[in-house]
């Protein structure tokens, strides 16, 4: 299967109803409602897109669907995810699409460092237990600075508190994106 | 979940009562029985090994398990596969252990040569829909050339035939193995 539809099979037993959850690029909002879907109205979703018209869209989907209630979007960047959640808020999952906004500005993409401040932070508030999930793009300009930036910050994560998983086809033209699972072990 | 696990979940779902898979590494016999299991009296196994300690032990085992009907164990290398297996003969599995028998001689090893010769083969011998997976144990001496050869031979498969998935984790020491699973696409 796809690393994407992997993805999406990974999220659907990681998180279940009251979880509290992350989406760190909400971009079009296909997998901030689905985690909200997946939380239920006892849970949350945070929000986060730097991108005011991503925020706005996903604004109207949301309400459209009538998920509201679990939905919290925030028009900041990710690597401000610690000014918004507080470290005793466990988190069961956290979503990132790294590359551009689909059908958005392709000038405005995910970022070395950003990410990398988003990830720390996210393993920071991660249950015992809980994932990052982060779908790797990098077919554009700056995506292979961005890819090896992160695989290198994530090979010397400590084996004994995290497993991280590389999973992606290595077959395929066009740099197709592959599926990093990073599982917090204690 | 490990990527040994995984390469069990994915057979379990891809294996079914009457089909023809192959173990072109029995070693201790594992994987044969657990093949021989899933294709139940009315399909076939074929299991191929070089030394002849592991087709002993294992016909030992398997006569324990009262799986004799399915299994055809052949004390030959895996490059041989055509030897044995004719071209209308078409298979929905091959499982490939690449290293060397755990317990056994260490400085018996799969190597380069006859383990891509042997994957070749076994592309040709798949079913559409079937697959071939394949653990890459590679922390012994020559265990990197064996995985780079490999890894270069499968990074040029055509991926309208074939989808060439890797699946490890990349953040633990020791060379730990990992999985790949070549399905045949068309």
């Amino acid at each position: 299967m796809s690393p994407l539809r992997y993805c999406h099979h990974l999220l659907a037993q990681l998180v279940s109803s009251g979880d509290t959850v992350i989406d760190a690029t909400v971009g079009n909002g296909q997998d901030t409602i689905k985690l909200a879907q997946l939380v239920g109205k006892t849970g949350k979703v945070y929000g986060f897109d730097i991108q005011e018209t991503a925020i706005e869209e996903t604004k109207k989907k949301v309400q459209l669907t009538g998920l509201t209630e679990q939905i919290k979007l925030i028009n900041d960047g990710h690597e401000k995810m610690n000014d918004y959640i507080t470290d005793n808020t466990k988190i069961q999952a956290i979503v990132f699409n790294l590359g551009y906004l689909p059908k958005g500005d392709k000038s405005i993409i995910t970022l070395p460092d950003t990410t990398l401040s988003a990830l720390e932070q996210g393993l920071n508030l991660l249950n015992v237990g809980g994932q990052i999930l982060m779908m790797v793009y990098y077919g554009h300009d700056g995506g292979t600075e961005e890819k090896d930036a992160i695989l290198a910050y994530l090979e010397t994560l400590s084996q004994e508190k995290f497993s991280v998983l590389q999973y992606g086809f290595i077959n395929q033209k066009n740099s197709p994106p592959f599926l990093i699972a990073i599982e917090k072990r204690r």
